[in-house]
């Protein structure tokens, strides 16, 4: 079957060893150079990190933000590693845990749609602290953050849905990778060692879907997990610990151990088109603070509102047609979705989302505040709330979603989102973005201040050193 | 089909919470009191807890050894905690990082043979240093740790051999949960936390078997990495984070989410027996530095060998007979198996085990060492070495094994361990667990220290703290 040259040239495993998935990933973290990435790209990285370290600051003043610190500080002490919003500083990878909890624990942080993926929630954290720690310039930090989001991107498009199928939150799972190449790059790890550090890796990586069940906080942390694990990976293999070389397409690797059996995944897609396609342009910003899922079906209830004037009390039924896939993560169980027991199981639930929006004429983070998830008004209307599954719909390539209303006098109302809004398709604008931003800067910082940190990120590319961004972030 | 009095007291979430296997896990942890225990159990408890300390010393000569404490120390600096034979001293968890790695890093600790977990390896580390810092006394630490083995053998033989074939470690992912238990135990926290703690430890708990592939040290750091996972969740949970109550049963809990869904898990099994049954009985100590699945096949090779003055030169064929579950661990691949690359593939062949016992005449650390590893006459009856399935094998309950020889005169000879040296049936003697101790601390203590810490472990139920076995362990 095979010819005489094919057999002459089989590959020992020797020879196979630059081939495997992690060394391609090494090579373009350690040699990706920012001046070399498009401007367009260089320019989203800012906004992708400004939002994030928004949505950190205005976590910081919600309990979990507090409790989170408490809880690290009380276990680790002071360290010289800053913490978002916080005058506390605490050891490396401590301050990675809770400002990683921080950037995602809103669930308003930015998601790679095909991979359902918070790439810069694990990526950008570590980056920032690794880089502070280690001196490294803005660019040098951009660049490792970067090659994070990209390869967590795409090592999450590899599953095809296996890890989420399997009980998994890839955002945790997957993000462990891309921060073990950021920490790896500003560690100045080798490219060997940046190979064994993605096989330690696989031996550190977690994060169950339990949280769905009851309102957990533990999807919150995945990510900053998922830093904490990457920088001891990555320590360990410049230590000369040996971690196994195929950490993705092995017998035992990610794709084989962390994903559905029944799903066919694709390891190879795992490297596709690095370093000429660059997947953080299909990262999407949230206009919304709550799962993804429920963005389209927040701005199709409002666009109903506004153009019927909707009453909450003219409903007699709200119907919400969404994918299939989409069904496990906000629309059941179905009736802890139409009573969330607290703000995070609201966050999961197109039940509350669209009554909500319906109700208060908006979807902020007031609408997550007690008083919204108490309001028997919101309440009565997610009781009349449900789904049906939509074979239509794009996903994963886009969230979009359509809200049905029929009203009591008989009316059928329809708005169709096809594109959620923060798409490719239907992108915020860089004014939406920096108007996030202030507003969720200012639940903690006053104007200056506010605008000190936009400054000292869209100046990041060309900064010496990341000690003016750390000064701006923190009290 | 249920009448209204099942109906009426169907129990909700709340009324459900107390017999959540989190809960009553919990209460198990925190109400254990050493004096109520049989004193058979708390002498055993001693000797498990001497053999493992003793392999962590062993296990300090070793490459892996000094490679992990260098790379945590890098990365962590200087803190209080003890190091196994170390004068350095790390921040709490780094310390458990390196001691959990030494404990199990050279395959020679002990073994819960049903569940396949070695539970000594993660809840050991853990009670140890934080007991330490917490001012525990002995029988509150030994307590602590006797929590972490009952649980873990518990929680893995719930699962039925399911985590193994999903492609997980299981000492790694079961080990989280113990050394949680014996953690919050230790730091004090509420019952309500420590359920919290539980379902926080189902988000940082890992460990893939991609290691048997390439020989890597991974496996080594799984037992540590769940200590440190188990601290940061009972930290997280004792300043008020909310975990999931459902750890194990959960939709996405442990069985669902680590264990291959072709294996049906009996999530029960987790609580069976606690307080009346003491599963540290079924604790094998290792009388080989290998893969507990090969030691039945190291005392065949070696009762052939003695009994007919067998020579490698005589040896046309040597089979080992073996139950199908366990070829994936020891027999294949088995090109890997034949030649192994290193000391690690070296304990996790049968094939190595069998031809060195029977070139050697023993199976100690030396034959792990390159002279061995390289040794012509060893891989020639390597080469000559396979397996055949063995459906009569009592695996999972003994691991053991018949050696059959097929010599060039003709002669077939045979062997059988029925039940491996060293489990219930085949226990190794307190002195022989001694003698074990003082040949494994002979390599970096003299013999005055030697006795100083059999002295600390045998009197550890009444000691009033942890500092006497501390100074003894370490420089």
């Amino acid at each position: 079957m095979t010819s005489a040259a094919e057999t002459f040239e089989e590959p020992t495993a020797a020879h196979d060893a630059p081939s495997f998935l992690s060394s391609r990933l090494a090579r373009f973290a350690l040699d990706l150079d920012l001046g070399a990435v498009p401007s367009a790209v260089v320019e989203r990285a800012k906004l992708n990190i400004l939002d994030c370290f928004g949505v950190g600051l205005a976590a910081s003043t919600f309990d979990f933000g507090g409790v989170t610190l408490a809880g690290v500080h009380a276990l680790a002490g002071d360290g010289d590693s800053p913490v978002i919003a916080s005058g506390t500083r605490l050891p490396l990878r401590d301050a990675v845990l809770v400002n990683g909890t921080l950037i995602h624990g809103l669930d308003y942080d930015d998601t790679h749609a095909d991979s359902v993926v918070h790439c810069s929630a694990s990526a950008l954290p570590v980056a920032f602290a690794v880089g502070l720690k280690h001196g490294a310039s803005g660019a040098t930090m951009m660049a490792a953050y970067l090659a994070g989001v990209e390869a967590d991107a795409r090592i999450g498009m590899g599953a095809n849905g296996g890890f989420h199928k399997q009980g998994y939150h890839a955002t945790g799972v997957v993000g462990a990778f891309g921060a073990t190449l950021a920490a790896g790059r500003l560690m100045g790890l080798t490219e060997e060692q940046l190979v064994m550090a993605q096989g330690i890796t696989l031996s550190t990586t977690s994060g169950a879907l339990e949280f769905l069940e009851d309102g957990a906080w533990t999807k919150r942390m995945h990510p900053a997990w998922a830093g904490v694990g990457a920088i001891t990976a990555a320590a360990l293999a410049q230590g000369g610990f040996v971690g196994p070389r195929r950490a993705y397409e092995g017998r035992f690797g990610l794709y084989n151990v962390f994903a559905a059996h029944d799903v066919t995944t694709e390891p190879e897609k795992a490297v596709a088109g690095l370093n000429t396609d660059w997947e953080l342009m299909n990262v999407a910003f949230k206009p919304y603070p709550a799962c993804h899922f429920n963005h389209a079906f927040a701005d199709a209830a409002l666009a109903l509102r506004a153009k019927y004037d909707l009453k909450p009390d003219d409903i007699a039924e709200l119907v919400a047609l969404i994918h299939e896939k989409q069904v496990p993560v906000v629309c059941e169980p179905e009736a802890n979705k139409k009573k969330p027991a607290n703000s995070y199981d609201a966050k999961f639930s197109v039940h509350y989302t669209m009554a909500a929006s319906i109700v208060r004429g908006r979807f902020t983070l007031d609408e997550l505040e007690d008083d919204a998830l108490n309001d028997p008004t919101i309440l009565d209307l997610c009781s009349k709330a449900r789904y049906e599954t939509d074979p239509t719909s794009l996903f994963p390539r886009y969230y979009g979603g359509e809200v049905l209303v029929r009203t009591k006098d008989g009316r059928e109302l329809r708005h169709r989102e096809t594109h959620n809004r923060g798409s490719d398709k239907n992108p915020l604008s860089t004014s939406d973005i920096l108007g996030k931003f202030r507003s969720n800067a200012s639940r903690v910082f006053d104007a200056a201040r506010t605008e000190q940190v936009i400054e000292a990120v869209i100046r990041l590319d060309t900064a010496s050193d990341l000690t003016g961004l750390a000064a701006a972030l923190t009290r």
